[in-house]
């Protein structure tokens, strides 16, 4: 089994919403794979898809119910601390919650959390070691 | 903001048994940068790692709890029909946990899903459009 990661799909309660803040708030742009109920992004490659968290469940043969703590992270490295202040910054500008302000951390780097409409959570961090 | 992920940390209960998993059932190798305590596998351009979930957590000033339907999924992607069942067959003789035995999906692929000891759960398709 070789180590490919082809999407990451997040299962969101209202698919507009969803797509709203990955757009407008991280200004991300859709890509053309995109289809009705799905949203993708093409990223670092790897495709960061959007689709219905019910349709999600059912797709895998699983109950849609689930609360609290999901047990996984996002994240995204920039070049700087003062890199992580500026999308701090701009991202609370555009009301996005930040669950954690960025601070330096034990592993040696510096990040912050912010989350999107469902609770999903992406560290915004620098790694001097990457 | 550019289209980056560079982490996908999963938060787990046991770093052992989660590592085994993905190291002897998924056959992947972890990369030099995992530590004491962070198992990482370099993916397609991505970074893949295991952290403990309280720790994950912590790190993101969040309550530790959760349970149900993540609301996410990773996929692995495969060349065809036969690759899928041959995957599925190899997994499930490791004793994997099926959670959706392959079969042809309504956008015209051919999918199923594992779950690793989490529950995180794993697409393993054909999909003829990619």
């Amino acid at each position: 089994m070789e180590q490919i990661i082809t999407f990451i799909t997040l299962g969101v309660k209202d698919l507009n919403t969803s797509a709203d803040f990955y757009e407008n708030k991280f200004g991300w742009k859709r890509s053309d794979r995109s289809s009705e109920g799905l949203v993708v992004f093409q990223m670092n490659g790897v495709l960061l898809s959007l689709y219905s968290r019910e349709e999600l469940a059912k797709d895998a043969n699983m109950k849609p119910n689930g609360e609290g703590f999901k047990g996984f992270a996002m994240a995204h490295n920039l070049g700087s601390e003062q890199e992580v202040n500026d999308l701090f910054a701009e991202l609370k500008a555009k009301q996005v919650q930040i669950i954690k302000e960025p601070e330096k951390v034990f592993w040696g780097g510096y990040s912050g959390y912010v989350a999107d409409p469902d609770g999903n959570i992406w560290e915004i961090a620098y790694n001097p070691f990457l």
